[in-house]
């Protein structure tokens, strides 16, 4: 007798997703680059035979990296939580790391059960280039004026229309966001890390921001700009968009 | 009339190098594998248009990082420290950087002068192994006790025979070294460092003890041990080699 598949046998799980991104062409499959997404669904299809979609939480660009990116699937095959976890992290190539894998509601969705994202980017502020970790920072040779930065940064706190900061070719209808978080933290050594969390970002937009807190620091755009820069939701307003290598998404809350 | 060159025609120099030994073969020049000398050289010959031997402070392994590696060259060159210094940079590859470029004595010479050397070894101690970074630390699963590490460690400090801890295959007459730091940091998180400084050092012989550290942390040598595997002068007593990714030459001393 056939084996009738029910709701019941199908099981919804979450990932929390670690990559370095230097050797992908970012989360999304394609037709012929390495992603991150194209990479675990093939370990999933190894463990599961079954031919699965990773929905993640949204893309990130090639070159950018995760510490906390999420993942949901669902899947009928018997095996558990920690099943999952320990099989994909035997099978995942060293780039790609699952931290951790749990069982959520069947009507768990990573994309559309997003309440807010938190993105790190690193900026490396010396006369020499490092040659260690020079994949995970954007180097500025040019001395960084740190303080006008951080109050360019704090200018995006609040509800705005982010299109200033939106990539071009790739507009959404709705690019109002709610920014909790903008702070530029100054570690020392040139070593600078701007955190940014918001309940939705837009295409490039941390990378835009980033780069135009550049200007900023370069004395290119001066700091009470911001306001300016936003109200006039003119893209060629803002600064150029920062190299992906040094972004981070660090967190995704649901 | 022919130019006569005379001894004062010839300057030395001191590199001070920075590199990610990931995507090198060590140190030395090789037949055929891309090596850190072999890239310094061929920018020196295309400044110069002369065959400059660069002389190492000594070698690091296939996958062993540098942030202070030293080394000098003679050059009849008419260049002066500066014009090396950004020459280099602009020719070199992301992975290795030139961080100073000074005139020397003509006497000096970057591996004889040597006074001291400092190592630092990097250990991830956590469930989950790291995607990012995972170029630069050794990771280890399972708990280390760090206080035991550190009991040991401390117990190379001063003037041993440092035999059992040699690399086979590459015997020096003189095995006797004076290490004068050996100290295990616990950063957190999981963030071991090790820093050993010494008057020289035997071929494999950081690796070789972060190996038998490991193993005292992992209770499988008890840290009082550490003064009979000295006394041993037995390779075999000592732990197995640690990886050459988690180790940094971090400063030459002359």
């Amino acid at each position: 007798m056939a084996t009738i598949m029910t709701a019941s046998d199908r099981k919804t799980f979450k990932l929390v997703i670690e990559y370095d991104g230097s050797q992908f062409h970012g989360w999304q499959r394609q037709k012929s680059d390495r992603t991150v997404q194209e990479t675990i669904e093939t370990a999933l299809a190894v463990m599961t035979r079954e031919a699965i979609t990773l929905l993640g939480s949204g893309r990130t660009d090639a070159g950018v990296h995760a510490l906390g990116q999420t993942a949901s699937f669902i899947t009928e095959s018997h095996l558990d939580a920690d099943a999952f976890f320990n099989g994909l992290n035997s099978l995942l190539p060293g780039d790609a790391v699952i931290r951790s894998c749990e069982r959520m509601p069947d009507d768990f969705h990573a994309r559309f059960a997003v309440k807010s994202k938190r993105y790190r980017y690193h900026i490396l502020n010396t006369a020499i280039a490092p040659a260690i970790g020079r994949q995970f920072v954007w180097h500025i040779r040019k001395p960084l004026d740190v303080a006008a930065m951080q109050t360019a940064a704090e200018g995006l706190i609040g509800t705005h229309d982010f299109k200033a900061f939106e990539g071009t070719g790739s507009p959404r209808q709705h690019t109002v966001r709610e920014v909790t978080e903008s702070f530029l933290n100054d570690a020392g050594s040139g070593n600078l890390t701007y955190d940014i969390e918001a309940n939705g970002f837009l295409r490039f937009m941390v990378r835009n921001i980033v780069g135009t807190l550049v200007e900023v620091g370069l004395g290119k755009i001066p700091p009470e700009n911001i306001t300016a820069i936003l109200q006039s939701r003119d893209r060629s307003q803002a600064g150029a968009t920062a190299p992906p290598q040094g972004l981070f998404l660090m967190e995704v809350n649901y």
